[in-house]
């Protein structure tokens, strides 16, 4: 008799996206001219850098093509990707990353869901609240919790509050944890951790013996030159870390799929009496048995981003998304609302006024405004009260949509 | 203090492939000037066919401008791909797929690993000897056996001998087993299964309660019009299998990365106290929280698979690794050898004269003809004294090889 996985029972139904669609659609049901504009998503809507597309196309080309035909690549990705990377996301920031470090897959979702397969069911897990859905969702399925309560909270889980008390940086944990995971620039909050702030998390986890899921999808859109790009520019994260980096929001690749995480060679971790063990082997062998690579033309792409042109295509991308951040940081705050994030980070977390729930002030936004938002709380308990706002959408419709914010 | 998987250090090393890259260095090493033809790897050397070619540039284009661009798919793949494995995979033959049951991926050895999440540990998995080493281990390290003994074997798993004794369709287990892998055409014996064998396995499995996993990769290479390509083609199948199907060999996406799997609606597995739940929800909370949807320009080069051209060009790419096979059976049995499959398949297995070992004639193959192979050992304790012949290569590369098995 096949027995299902009864971790699966305790997941709560995945309410936040589909409940919006819904609400989404009721409005339009009695509001068919409505133009709504959405600052809901986190998906990009500017089209790829022209370096990347003519290396895409160039790539399909080699497919067409006996003697320049790429089949099943390394599974850890191609060494022209692999190259780029180190010397430009790392070699650059001073930080030294070994080829056998990285590997590039398909998506950081993938990864920091699939990461945790080389880990024991028994570890417990440290995840800020708000934080990705995924994080979590990922696992209870796994069987690292226990059910939910009321409040959606899964027992087990040490959530660790983010609030504007503590400027959105989680405090440290005052019990040990064996992962925690951290994500900078944050999703939802656009909170973005300092040196110092990073330092004391790697002192924690070596403390500890934890490991830390460091989530830098969105890395690129960090401006002030302060704050560092990766975990590994701290001294001696390579100890305790493990980093997410995705091309999705830095090159627009959500279509296209491409992304990678670094694994240490020197970070360990232990069996339940006690013995050391590498990492890195453990995660190589996982991700070569049940996985076979991302495709060879995203590959071509994403090396692509790591031109002279490819660079400069790409910045001026983000930039344009940024000063979209800008725009709704400034207006909203001559409107007299409290905005967080926006400045290292394409979301904006704002404050709903005098207290309002994220739900009703959602509605309030889409019915006298037609502007989709999305509610903090679907992020978490301590997401009660927020609304993140989405840089990624054309400058018009921000523009728009600022004006619209005065309605209401 | 992190804690690692320890299933994951049950796992052998991966000895096969790295151990036949190993002695084919040493052979270079002796004999520079040798000119070395592989007939040992399962991946395609064939170009992709124009019509995926094109699709895939127009799918480039779309990513280049803000009205065409796409971003986050749906998790589970676009309808025009749906649709159209739906109307010429299923519908053509007689059987009756929704588009919900259809799941598109990157790739089956993901799907295949993948798919296990959702099922309880405690699932007693039945395997064929020889097969493919992913589906072995893929469960260890998700620790539904014990330890391997002396001949690589695990705990727990439940072997099924395919040798020429059976024709290498394996026999019903004597006991009951709650999952079982099947894959036909197979990899790596090249036997394919009549309806009449893949109907006595669906009464099994409706017996026992138990789950078929059905991969169907190869089901482009059958020729045989008797020979079903779906094991939803015989009644009942869709309440107790699950298929994978790959564009891998059907049209040389094993670089593109394109997969689906079909988990159908009325399919069940149970609660440890005996209550029914319904696995396609499963799966598809399972897919959509750690995967974020294949590439948009992988399915529509998939799609392109389906089109008028698209089917004859992908036919005429088949019909040569057919024909391949065919010249190494016809040759080979004219010197002697005894082989099996490679009608309905693109692998030959060959059975070693005068019970020589696997790796014996693997020896004797690279060095009295520069040829390469793969050790049938490799697949499992009961490929010993088989070898693996691949009709991926070049049709002279396949003439030559066949002049020189004379040699041997």
């Amino acid at each position: 008799m096949a027995a299902i996985n009864e971790n699966f029972l305790k997941l709560k139904a995945g309410y936040l996206f589909p409940e919006i669609s819904r609400r989404i659609r009721a409005h339009k049901a009695k509001n068919p001219d409505a133009k709504i504009i959405s600052l809901g998503i986190g998906d990009v809507t500017q089209p790829l850098p022209p370096a990347v597309i003519s290396a895409m196309k160039k790539a399909v080309d080699d497919q067409a093509n006996g003697n320049t035909l790429r089949g099943y690549g390394p599974e850890q990705g191609y060494d022209f990707l692999i190259d780029a990377i180190i010397e430009n996301d790392y070699r650059a920031r001073g930080v030294d990353i070994e080829p056998k470090e990285v590997f590039i897959s398909d998506g950081s979702k993938c990864d920091t869901g699939n990461i945790q397969e080389i880990f024991g069911g028994d570890n417990v897990i440290a995840i800020t609240d708000p934080s990705y859905p995924v994080y979590v969702d990922s696992n209870v399925m796994a069987g690292r919790t226990g059910p939910a309560n009321e409040i959606g909270q899964y027992e087990k889980i040490v959530y660790m509050p983010c609030t504007d008390d503590n400027n959105f940086i989680p405090d440290l944990p005052d019990r040990a944890v064996d992962i925690i995971y951290l994500c900078f620039p944050n999703n939802p909050t656009g909170a973005v951790a300092t040196a110092e702030q990073l330092k004391d998390w790697v002192e924690f986890a070596r403390v500890h013996k934890s490991i830390i899921f460091f989530d830098a999808a969105y890395e690129s859109f960090i401006t002030d030159t302060s704050i560092p790009h990766s975990i590994f520019e701290v001294e001696g994260a390579k100890e305790v870390a493990i980093e997410f980096r995705s091309f999705s929001k830095t090159a627009g690749f959500t279509g296209v799929r491409c992304a990678f995480t670094i694994v240490p060679g020197q970070l360990k971790a232990f069996t339940k009496d006690g013995r050391m063990v590498m990492v890195n082997p453990l995660w190589n062998r996982r991700h070569s048995t049940k996985f076979n690579g991302a495709s060879y033309i995203s590959q071509r792409g994403a090396a692509a981003i790591y031109t002279p042109e490819g660079k400069k295509q790409t910045k001026k991308i983000i930039d344009l998304y940024l000063s979209n951040a800008k725009l709704i940081c400034d207006s909203l705050s001559k409107l007299g609302y409290k905005v967080y994030g926006g400045r290292n980070a394409p979301y904006i977390w704002l404050k709903t006024p005098d207290g309002v729930g994220s739900w009703d002030f959602f509605d309030r936004l889409l019915t006298k405004a037609n502007v989709v938002s999305t509610p903090g709380s679907g992020f978490g308990p301590s997401g009660e009260g927020y609304l993140r706002l989405s840089a990624f959408a054309k400058q018009d419709d921000v523009e728009e949509a600022m004006q619209r914010f005065r309605k209401v």
